[in-house]
């Protein structure tokens, strides 16, 4: 099956997403709460979570990985393509080609934790596509742990988030890519903050899409994967009940999270 | 020496305050950056991590443990003192015996992560010295992020204490515990919106008192500890820079953090 996995429940998202388009594809998620976040951790910290967790998909069968978490994508992306021959997709790539394709007057922002903001994989990904396209980038380290609260609608959070996204404004970008994936739970706080005109790129939408053609494109692995009657599971490291909470709220229904030791 | 560990830098606070009281014991601290926080995890997953932490610390030559982390010592204290000989102290139980000492009307705050609220470690500790005195509980999830920010000045972070004193401040509390060793950094902002007249407990220099009284009431291990020409160290299981900024705010100083794998 398809194996997705993320620094805890944020990558639920990316799950929903890709199961809307290709219910006929089984997921096994994996949410590493146990060590979660992994936005404000160094890239060497990263990394090696990353191949934890690629190690873990492996073992349980999956024959395509999908890295549903920007911080873990834009620090290990390329260590793990490295080290594995199974392909891999990430929730990056497919956010800075819609990006580059939408955005009219050239100027492009990014929110992201701190991980992915440093590790400049937007700007590199979206100049190498538009040499002259301007990125402004914005680290919104607080944004994850509102989120995970479930502080969706309070006063601090938009007071945050204009705080965050202001400098952005002020820059009249036409486009901005929500680089982590809890940030489209937040979308309803963002779109009056940042302006109705600015385009915003659901990264979670668009790894869904980059699956769905994956998979239209290679049909001797999707005809493996094709399993309609299988239900997807989600295993986690550790188990909360703050998690249960988030991920029912993601997928509008209840969610059995299954605890592993990795 | 003297093992101290934490979750991460927040700790720091209690390294702090030991060295000011005990100047003449060298420390070594371990911040456990990789799995921060702690707060938010399971009781299982902490008594794992702080299992580990212990043994680092006696492997380093650690011959008293301090649990500087209210979430770990909330849910690990009995755990370690089952496993391990060596003397544990950790930063609860001193606050307990100072908050029961200290209030007046016999209504008690406690403030601290989602992980020492439910513990209920502190209502249980001060119902034991003081049957007839209520204690009032108030998770805080967001001040940990908050202080690990800087954000130790924003209104953002004012309206959100607010929001959390608010329900101990209509209880008429006399007395607040900082169960968590990032409060400390934020009590400049605490006492106007608890109000002047609540004594604050800070778990950080209550522990510091303990940890002297016990060298003081034993005699051959303090003999043993005391060490004046040499520097404490401090590890982290992960570096990063905010880790940095705010070891070098608690400390008033520059200090050297050294990444090991735990």
């Amino acid at each position: 099956m398809i194996g997705i996995f993320d620094s805890g429940v944020g990558g639920m998202t990316v799950a929903r997403a890709i199961e809307q388009l290709c219910p006929e594809y089984p997921l096994t998620y994996f949410g590493d709460i146990a060590r979660t976040p992994y936005g404000s951790k160094s890239p060497g910290t990263i990394k090696k979570y990353a191949i934890n967790n690629t190690r873990f998909l492996l073992e349980q069968g999956a024959e395509l990985i999908v890295i549903a978490c920007n911080s873990a994508a834009s620090t290990a992306l390329s260590t793990l393509k490295n080290s594995y021959s199974v392909p891999i997709l990430d929730v990056i790539n497919p956010a800075v080609n819609q990006a580059a394709v939408i955005s009219k007057n050239g100027k492009i922002g990014v929110i992201g934790t701190r991980a992915t903001i440093k590790s400049g994989i937007y700007e590199q990904g979206i100049s190498r596509q538009r040499a002259q396209y301007q990125v402004f980038s914005q680290p919104c380290p607080l944004l994850v742990p509102l989120v995970e609260e479930g502080w969706l609608k309070k006063r601090e959070t938009k007071m945050i988030l204009r705080r965050y996204l202001h400098p952005l404004r002020s820059r009249q970008i036409d486009t901005l890519v929500l680089g982590c994936t809890h940030y489209p739970l937040l979308k309803p706080l963002i779109v009056p903050r940042i302006g109705r005109r600015v385009h915003l790129i659901d990264s979670s939408v668009e790894v869904a899409h980059a699956v769905l053609s994956f998979l239209n494109t290679h049909t001797d692995l999707a005809e493996k994967l094709y399993n309609p009657g299988k239900e997807s599971r989600f295993f986690v490291s550790d188990l909360t009940e703050t998690a249960g909470h988030l991920a029912a709220h993601i997928f509008g229904r209840p969610i059995t999270l299954e605890k592993v030791n990795v």
